[in-house]
């Protein structure tokens, strides 16, 4: 199988999960696009689900599929939600998100469900976070600068993250400061530290979210199940 | 003195902290209305200041006195901030703040100064924060709901701030929740619960902040100094 492939078999493999009657969450990105495929065809043959979309873009696949939507204004509890991720640290499963742009909604979504289903290829398994990729960190746009030099108080590197040579806005109206950490050791702590800094919004860091990390490689599927999580 | 002529007594006593060559954050409100007032007048006098306004508000108040102004992008550490307060906790100096939904401004510029001082009127002064009023929290549009729910959680009763029977938004494009607690005793606790809710931008809680309140009362002005405050 080549890896598009593994990554199909990854997205089919979570969404077994997926029941008659349930509110799921459905995820934004290339991996995310197999499992909305998949809840498509689920739909297709008669399983009765209300998705509540991540983004743009994932509202959009889930209609054409005729699946149907909701809001987390009418479904604020929801059962079963699954998405990529950039980076999963093995030992904890806890994730980097948001190099998309739609961490903000992602992790509403995921804090907002019984149970958090993380689909990846097997690249994104580092033994500490932060190794390839820096921290999305969305952050109000008034006096973003002062939030900029007080993550770097915190031992940060924050780079305004930009598309087209303009600051980059996410859907909620803000900036992302990409920042890179020397190493990432105490994850929680750090989650803790950037939303205490005034001006965060919220940041990247997925930390004691994950239920179920399921993995896609050449040898074929892993799932790596969280035990310490409460919510199971 | 009436209660304005107090207050206007207050606000003189906090601006004579402002020294020639400071840059001064400049807050929103009755009370920071008569503190520009006195720091147009020293400009007048030729003190030479920039000043970091938090709000539309203040920053037009300040040209009209001819008050030079300055953003977090120049100047991205502040001197000296001076504003009001909501409620003000006797013995910590704790805030409650964002009664006028100005609180993730006021607060950015709080946090990237060295020194804060508050004006008040001694109603403001209560024995536990949460006495009169609840706590402003302000949330992502998206899954609003959710994260009301979240706070519920946590102890709190959410209530959607409202103008004209339409959600209010903030400058920054959110939604303010002003969240009741049976009472708050440990304040610093509280912050840390809201900031760490998916989907809470910020919240009216200042701890650790203040360095300086100056209460305006019928019996005069009294100064109450934060000798606690690692910022002075």
């Amino acid at each position: 199988m080549n890896r598009d492939e593994l990554k199909k078999a990854a997205a089919e493999k979570a969404v077994e999960q997926v029941e008659s009657g349930m509110v799921v969450g459905l995820g934004t990105g290339s991996t995310a696009a197999f499992v909305i495929a998949r809840v498509g065809e689920l739909v297709a043959q008669g399983t009765k689900i209300i998705a509540i979309p991540t983004s743009e873009r994932t509202a959009q696949m889930s209609r054409e599929l005729g699946i149907q939507l909701g809001s987390l204004a009418e479904y604020p509890r929801i059962d079963l939600a699954i998405d990529g991720a950039d980076e999963v640290e093995r030992s904890t499963l806890n994730l980097i998100k948001g190099l998309g742009g739609a961490l903000l909604r992602e992790k509403i979504v995921a804090a907002a469900s019984k149970r958090f289903v993380v689909v990846v290829d097997s690249e994104k398994l580092v033994d500490h976070l932060g190794h390839h990729t820096g921290v999305p960190v969305e952050v109000a746009q008034f006096g973003w600068q002062a939030t900029a030099a007080a993550i770097e108080d915190i031992g940060g590197r924050p780079q305004l993250r930009l598309r087209e040579d303009h600051a980059f806005v996410t859907d909620g109206g803000n900036y992302i400061l990409d920042c890179r950490f020397d190493v990432i050791k105490d994850s929680a702590e750090l989650e803790r530290k950037l939303n205490m800094t005034v001006g965060v919004v919220d940041n990247g860091l997925f930390v004691g979210r994950t239920s179920q990390v399921i993995v896609a490689s050449d040898t074929g599927i892993t799932v790596l199940e969280n035990d310490r999580n409460p919510r199971g």
